[in-house]
């Protein structure tokens, strides 16, 4: 796009069962990510089966998804700390591409 | 991205009103995709005027996006099946590249 | 993807506090987008700390997200828009490639 700079990024999304929400912030914390957002009180369907959101405090019943924009090495690597996780829980992560045009937000 | 195996993907986004929801995950189901997440009570602006998302249990007057990582083949045929729906109604559908490193979590 | 013509689109997602999310719509709105859709009630960390999601009608202690998929030259000029403020606030934008089947829903 002409007359902006934007810097290629990758987004994260993983999507958890909220009992392990806390999980996935650790992990994005040793990474040291820039930031990160999360949409509560998802419902959905996976390979274990139906999860109903609910307007509740307690988020372990719903799905939650978190979404990160990172550098590409920090994506790496929080793939990988996330490997075994998902060998034993429910739970995706996607990686996608995308664009940037404050990039010193996403650094420190 | 070096020392993990990525797998090409496509991420279907649908955005409808709450009370199209169940045919939404109806075409899914029949596409027999393996998995899909809600995201409930949102609210929007789109040719069919603002939709404001409120706190209820209600999901007659909210809008939902539903978010499916799927392999291509299955994407085009959920674009197919909902092409009829999208000339009656209220919504949207985007479809983009993404990546997974869990395949098997995708296959059915 | 074979047997169904695609469009290329941006799509734009915006995350800033609830208390500014009618400054972003109103950015959305003269730039002239067809349509956008918002997810209330985000927690989350970024450069300025953390943000707690609340179940509350108030959205001044909260983040929003805005999603909205339009041509390039739109998103270019939102992100132009967009920049003076992200001097000032909290807030982030990513802009990724996304594909549409139906181009008309997108145009104004």
């Amino acid at each position: 796009m002409k007359g902006l700079t934007l810097y290629p990024m990758k987004k994260v999304e993983i999507i958890v069962r909220g009992e392990d929400l806390s999980f996935v912030l650790d992990l994005l914390e040793r990474a040291n990510v820039s930031g990160y957002t999360i949409v509560h009180n998802l419902s959905g369907k996976g390979s274990h089966g139906f999860h109903e959101g609910h307007l509740l405090f307690n988020e372990e019943d719903t799905l939650a998804m978190v979404v990160s924009v990172m550098p590409e090495e920090k994506a790496r690597s929080i793939l990988e700390g996330f490997a075994p996780f998902l060998n034993k829980h429910s739970g995706v992560v996607f990686v996608s591409d995308t664009m940037v045009s404050r990039i010193e937000k996403f650094k420190r």
